[in-house]
Order: C-alpha cells, then sequence, then structure tokens
C-alpha cells in the first residue's frame, strides 16, 4: 500500500435534519462515480437560515480516494 | 443587494441532546430580536460534563444578519 | 489613554465594485451610531456570483471603537 | 478552587449513529479511570467509509480533569 | 441550565502596568450593563509604545455572559 | 435545496491591475465549464515582482459550484 | 542528547492573583511526579467570573519532560 | 503570464522510505495527466503504523498547475 | 538555483487609495535597497480610521528576496 | 471497530540525521509500553544548534492508540 | 501619514519575574537603535524550567517601527 | 540568561535532494554572519517543479539568535 497516491477533494452536503446526514448525502453522491474513499475530515459545519427557521444542516467536508479513479 | 451591511455576533446554545438542538435553540432566541438572519457558522463544539454525564451540548455560532435590525 | 476600554464587532460590507469600496460602506453606516471608531482589520474577503457574474464584492471586518458609545 | 490544577487529554470516540454519541462513548470509557471531569471540547469530526458506506463517526475531544486523579 | 443561550462580545482593556489589571478593567466596564458574567477569554495581548516607553498593556478578550442581558 | 452537494474547487487568477479583477478572470475562466457557481472565498492574496516591479495580482480563491457539473 | 524522545502533557493553572502564578502552580505540582521539565508553553490564557469579579487567572501549558520519566 | 488561470489539487503521496519520496511518488502520478505543474505546498505529514512499525511516510501537498489541463 | 538562501521580511505599506498602492508603495521602498525580490504575500489587510473616514488602506506583507543582499 | 476509543499523546523525537528518523525514535520508544499504534502526525519540525551546527533534527508528533493499553 | 513604510521583526524578551518585563526587555534593547516604535504584539508566551524552577519568563513579540530606520 | 533578548528571521533554503539538507544551507549561510544560533523551526515546505521533476525542495525556517549580533 505504500506507494499508492489519494487525492482529496472538498465537498459541502445539505440535509434538513442533521450534520450526520448531510455527510450520508455527500458520500452517497459521491460514491456513484469515485470508488475506494477512505475518509471524510469534517472542515466547517453551518446551518441557512429562512424566515428565522433552520432550512439546511451545510457540512463542509474533505474526502480522500484513490488517484485515478474517476471523478465527476 | 449588493450595498447592504451586514453584523455578525457570536452566541453558544445549550441542548441536553443534541448540537443540532443546541443551534436550533440559539436561532429560536436570536429571532425573537433580529430579522432576515442568514446563516450561523459553527466556530466551537463542546459538552460540558458533570458527575461523568454529559449534561449539555454545546455549540457556538457566528450569527450574520442585516444591520440596523434592533438587536439584544 | 491607558485605562479606556474597547469594543469589537464584525461586519461585513458588500460593494459592486471593489473590497475598498465595501469596507467603505462598512465604515459608513457604521458612524452613524458610533464614535471614535479607531481600526477595521479585514477577516475575510469573497465574492458572490449569480449567472457567472460577480454581483458583490463581500469584506468582513472587525471594527474597534470606544466602549460606552452607542451601538445598534 | 483558584489554586487547583487541570490536566487535559486528547482521545477519539467513535459511533456508528453520530457524534453526539461518539463522545458520549469517550466519556463512558474515561469515566472508569478519571474523576472530576468538567469539559471534552471536540478538536476534529470525521467518518470513516468502507465500501462506500460510513462505518464510524469519530470525534477527537480535549477532555480535562482534576490532575492528581488516576489516568489510564 | 442546558437550554440557555449565552453571547459572546469582544473588548480591548488597556492598563499602564499589566495585562492581569488589563483584563480587570475591562471586567470592571463591562459588568456596569451587563450580569452572569462567567469566562473571558484572552485573544490577543500587545503593548503600545510612545517614545520609546511602554504606555499600554492590551488585552483583547472574548467575554460570555446570558444573552437576554442588557448590552451597551 | 437542502439535499444538494456542492464541490469546492480552488483555483489562481493574475491580473497586472487589481485583485478584484484577478479573481474577475477566475470567474470568467471557470464559468466556461462550470454552471451554478455560487461564491467565491479568497484563501491568499500575493503579488508577483520582477526587476522591482509587481507584475502580477494573484488571488487565490474557494470556488463552490453544484455537483454533477462538468469540470475542468 | 540526539535520541532522547520527550512527551508533551497539556496542564491548565489558577490563581487568584496572575497568569504567572499560575504557570507556577502547575510547575510545582508537575515536578511532585516529573523530573527534568524543560519548557512550558502557554496555549490559552482566560479567567473566571463569579458575581462580575475575577476570581481565577488561569493559563493552559504545554509542558515537555523526558519520556519514560513517572507520570501522573 | 499575468492573465493565466491556476488550479491546486490536493493529493497525498506515500513512501516507506521518506517524505522526500512521497512527494516524488505524488508528482510521478501527477504529471501522467498534467502538465506545467509549478509548485507543490506540503500541508501535512504523517506516518502510518502497523505492528509497532512504520509502514508509510505519507505526505498531503498541494500542487498547482495551469487550469485548462487535463486533470483526472 | 537550488542552493539559494531566500530571506523573509515583514513590511506594512499603507495608501489613501487602495491595497493594491499600499502594496506597491511597500514594493518601491523595499526596491531602494534590496534586489531580486521575487514575492510579497499579503498577510493582515486593515484601514485606519479618523473622524469617521477611512485614512489609510494598511496591507502587511510578507517579501522575499535573495540572503546577502544588503537590508535596511 | 465502531465503538472504540483511542488515545492521542505529543512526544518528541530527536536524531542527528533526519525528521523521519526521528519519528521512528518516537515509535521505537513508544512501542516498549504502548500497543495497537495507529497513526502519528506532525504537528511541528524543528532543528536544534550548537555553534553553528545541526545537532538534532526533532519531530514533535501525535500518537494515536488504543484506549486502555498501558501508557507511560 | 498614509504613505509610510512600517517594518515588523520578531524579538523574545526574557525575565526572571514575569512576561510584563520580559516585554519591557525587548522594548530597552529595541529602542537602542531604532525610532519610532509604535506596538509589539505578543505571538508567544513560554516558560524556560531548571530543576523544576521558572528561570525565564520569556515572551515573543512582533515590533514594528518606521522602515529606513537603523536596525540592528 | 534570564534578561537576554533573542531575535528571529525567517530563512528559506533550498536543496536537489532533502528539506535536511535544505535546513543545512540556511545555517551554513546564517552562521557566517550571526553567532549564537539555538534554533531553526520550520513554518513551511515545499517543492519547486520544472518539466514535471523536483528541482529544488524548500524549506522556509524560523531561526533565532541573540540580538545584537551582526546580521545581514
Amino acid at each position: 500500500m505504500s506507494e499508492s497516491v489519494y487525492k482529496i477533494i472538498e465537498l459541502v452536503g445539505t440535509s434538513p435534519n442533521s450534520w450526520e446526514e448531510a455527510v450520508k448525502n455527500v458520500v452517497e453522491q459521491a460514491t456513484k462515480t469515485l470508488q475506494d474513499l477512505r475518509i471524510a475530515e469534517v472542515s466547517k459545519l453551518d446551518v441557512k437560515l429562512e424566515n428565522g427557521k433552520i432550512v439546511a444542516y451545510r457540512a463542509r467536508v474533505k474526502l480522500s480516494f484513490k488517484y485515478g479513479e474517476e471523478e465527476d
């Protein structure tokens, strides 16, 4: 494994319910085109507000996968 | 929209259950006096412990809103 | 001057033209209610895009002034 | 209270369900050997992925307690 | 206590003698209008110089208190 | 909007005149292949010097857009 | 000296009077069980407030010592 | 040169021997599909351990190249 | 070029008009005594205010040049 | 694996030859009392100088292992 | 004042008694060769230990002064 | 030793072979004009690329020495 190269991309997922679900949405979308995902590190959490209500929990994550895989 | 001015304040919300609920409590309290809230960015998460148990999930957030609104 | 207390607030200014003008807008708005402004430190710069065009240059600044002044 | 000394250790908890539960797992494990836990600050959140699925939510926390207590 | 909301403001205190006194000056000024102050975290220390002498020790602090209290 | 996924890429634009123009150049280049650009956050500003003169203002920006769009 | 290994632990000291004294308290407590202490780096300063008064100056420090020494 | 646009991607290289070799592996892999690479900035170094031995030195780098080039 | 040594100094330029001009002023001043300047990285931007007006845009930059050159 | 708890400690290794060897020295020392080491993240690199010569390359690392293992 | 250029240098002062005195020592030493010192920002505080005692409080400061002045 | 003042300068060394050698080159150059060098802290590592090859490993270091020594 020691000579592999990995790529890290930064994605933002959203969910009306929780940051856990926001990250799950990121992962589901990413697995459509990327294989061998290993880790998703959270780099930022926020919420989007409309009319005084939370409409989306958003999680920005850094996702690492084997370089050479297809990527969107 | 391009010449508006926004203000950012830092609040800490707490909840016995989750950080999502902690942020929801911040937003509910803030909407009593502030209008046009847009985004709440998480700047810190922690938990308060008593007798070896979690008694509160706490989320520190930066909340932006239109400058000129009433503020507590 | 040595025993004064200052307050720092965080504001976001916007301009269709430049970050310099965005900060100028912040200062003009702030001077309506605050006196003795001293320094505005830039903590973040970004641009807002619509239809592939820049619609606003935005500057987030930390503005310091004498504590005890009126503040919005 | 003013002359006490506290120690801060860094632990990583994991959970298949949420970061809140990951921190709860850290606290439960730590209370077996440490008393007088006060606060756990989150220093990093990530998720571990296998076969395109989230297998663990992981929370790295800094845990403070009275220095002189037993520690693992 | 778990559902309270706290606000954090940033103030700068000055003293001709020490940073400890600079923070004490901040706290004394703040308690005139704010109740239930809990913690003041230092975010920056500097000194102001005139004619090659230190004329003020300055401490920038983040002060937390219960949201809903009066604030200047 | 709450279940969308966004991608963030980092680009560096250059201009002989200003950082505003440097960012405009980035945006113009990016819109050739990407749709639904939302925000470009500045992560670094510098200038390139030759023979004691500024030859380029450079702005490094993080650009967010809907994941699934074409990307170079 | 070139092949030694050192350990770094994080402690919080408190004092009613000054941050210098807070660090002195940390060092005195640590020397009961650790030898060959070299440096204590300040990573955070704050004050604890009660009834509008400072009750403790607190200093969080990273303390390095030779690995293999007894540690609490 | 002043109106070019560059892209920055983040890759992780690994080597059983050194971080220098880990970065060399990243560069060799990247040059297969990217031209005009200019600089690789190290953003993180770590080592992977198995059975108490170092099995890989890993270097995370930010690699800049002319935008518009082919990219994996 | 590979064995050269460079030095980095930190300067602050000011201008009544823009941060671009502030950096230009730094560079013009520095080229009087330094040769082979390469890059100036912005580390801080702020504005100085007097009587509610911006009197100076200030840019703090890190300037690199060949070590061994004359320096003020 | 999803409910395990890990501990992170910070150690400094030294070597007269390289940072890679400095980390190897840390790992060798740590494996005497700790099992199941996983990752060592570099948090700081420096060199110690005497009489104008490098006498030690030093690497500060954060080492993670299963909590509950023996630790010095 | 708006077109002046300032230089920032980083110095470390030490004192057996306090960080305030450590900074005073820095300033006294610097004023021997530099004029028009304005501000000294603290970038790091630590203490040096020998035989389990604090032998020096050390303060690292960034000192700004008019560029063109004599400097050591 | 407790009342000495130290200066910190930032240099960049380069080497075709390794970051260790890059720092060695910095130290050799610096010792020509500076005495009593103590520590060189790495603040940045990168590599310069030409034609898809690494042509220089570069290390930016902060070098501390007794203030009052000759400096280039």
